[in-house]
């Protein structure tokens, strides 16, 4: 296989790639110049050095000035330590961010788990969630927030997750709630499932 | 013009149907037989004669055994009568049946106010909802429910109907709620609006 | 089922309609005044008394001032006899007429045939098909072009008619083409599947 | 700028990517092993090293075993000589190698010309075109196909090469022809252009 072909099945395991894409951006390539090919190579090998898993909450975040084993979120003492988020990926830790509407801590499951599945430590950070949690509880943990998209795999990871720390939280007065549900942005009410309908009527104000 | 045509032209104003699908729709009518148009042709003709418009809550329905001027709802004495939910149009109406959810009076606005529309009674039914609120006031209602669609122009008759109903409720106790704001079904948290996460927060549970 | 519903069902029937589609229609003529009501309904029982089936083409076509059985393109002496075109629907027909790049005579088939339908004559016009060509062939017809889709049950219907008509004209000299394949307006050379290549590269100019 | 926003820049800008997909890769590259990364570091590193620009055709082709200057098409003297097909992009060369229905020779443009482009020598290869067809025209080329795509920039391409090449060929007996228009698989005779159908009733055979 020559190296269009092997490039090209690289890209091909790229999230949402296909064969034709993957194939279209060897062809890019091919078309920029050596300083840009040098760059991508580059940042690419320097990737996983450039950037770290943060052991508190296990997003990715690069290594700063700073030089703290700890992402800049974890070693924020003015965010509030009575509560922590449970997502699932770094892409979420960045929506909710972005929101600015949230002060507290995260924890990064590193994916879901489908419905089903048989090994679900294999699919997130079981053991770690666990121990995290049982450290923060110990350091003022008022509230869990279970922020899973809503769709089956989401809310699957959500029973998970709440079948999980229940035991590890009894008798800690330590709260587990999940994202509010309703009304989003562009819901049009004709067009609602009941399940939301009924949400929306819950969560009314 | 012929009968094609002219019928394709009365297709066209159909809501989501362009030229193409008028013409086909008559195509269509032209390969059934003459019992299917008759039928189709009797029930238009039948439709206001036999669909009544509600004088309390104005959505549209079937005249009946029961010979009651009022629809179904309205004159069911179980409903709640401290709960009136405000919605655009008879398929929110359904939407919201359908999901089993609420068992109060409803009010069917008729339409939405267009953003920087300058005479809103022409959309929707202004005077209709002022004498309806007024009337339940005095029967025991205790909540208005806005159950508008989460876009521009249903946000826009929102705050409009707030306006209109502020000052007649003034004094009155009776609470202003709209419906409760976060994720619907089928929302991936990745691909929320930083609003709709702040509601799904503001609404955890 | 009152008249909203029975309503509804009706308009299901219709091409490309769901069930809240037809629930919209119903509640949109509710919303018109009456003369639109009265007029959709008397265009709708009118519609077969106004539009004839063309004896020789069998596409449909208005009653007119001339009260000819045969439609306006039947009796146009100016047209080519030497030529036939057979499609599909009257939209088909429609389609060819729009571009101005025909001028023999047609035949409407009234479908299509799909892929191991046994009873093909119940689906398109086959007998009416046999005799006319027969009829045709006396009177100077000396080419018939098969106007299908290129979709699958369109090339079923275009070997169909060549097996049922190949006999018919056999050592009449009367020649059976189908459209030309090719590049169509719009199509990118690199998503062209093979056949499409294959034939634009044949019929280069 | 750390290294995730980095490497996303870089990634916005393989073509059909936009800020989210982009950040998506980074993501999906964090969550792949070393071995990974190195071997598409090092791939993107090689690629200009291993892919070459054949100096005829100007397409890419992998440096192999024969260690010819010219790519496979261009130095395989079984092809046909007599034929030279002119595209956009190397995609579009794999496209009809896969059709298996052209065995002549090729010229790669690099692109194509926007409509009202002032500096086309910018966009595609003008020059290098013309002394090809030079070339070419002295050892026994009889025709040269412009396969460029049916859309606006595609059309405008063709007839920057037909004015180009006019006065070089003039006098030489070369044909210069376009691929042919018509129906395309998938193509529906309804909603067909009135410029398709022309061409489909055309080159009907």
């Amino acid at each position: 296989m020559d190296s269009i072909n092997k490039l090209s099945e690289l890209f091909k395991e790229f999230p949402g790639i296909g064969p034709r894409q993957a194939k279209r951006f060897v062809y890019y390539l091919l078309s920029r110049n050596n300083g840009y090919l040098e760059n991508l190579s580059k940042l690419v090998t320097e990737l996983k050095r450039e950037i770290k898993n943060c052991p508190s909450c296990f997003r990715f975040f690069p290594n700063d000035a700073a030089k703290s084993p700890l992402c800049s979120v974890c070693r924020d003492s003015n965010r509030d330590s009575s509560s922590l988020m449970i997502v699932a990926r770094d892409v979420d830790f960045e929506a909710i961010e972005k929101s600015h509407s949230y002060s507290g801590f995260y924890f990064v499951l590193g994916g879901t788990v489908p419905i089903l599945e048989k090994e679900p430590e294999k699919k997130i950070r079981v053991k770690e969630l666990a121990a995290r949690v049982k450290a923060r509880a110990a350091e003022g943990l008022k509230e869990i927030i279970i922020a899973t998209s809503v769709n089956p795999e989401g809310e699957n990871t959500h029973d998970f997750i709440v079948t999980l720390l229940s035991p590890i939280i009894k008798q800690s007065g330590i709260k587990l709630s999940g994202l509010g549900r309703g009304l989003s942005t562009g819901t049009e009410l004709e067009y609602s499932d009941s399940d939301t309908i009924k949400n929306a009527l819950k969560n009314r104000s």
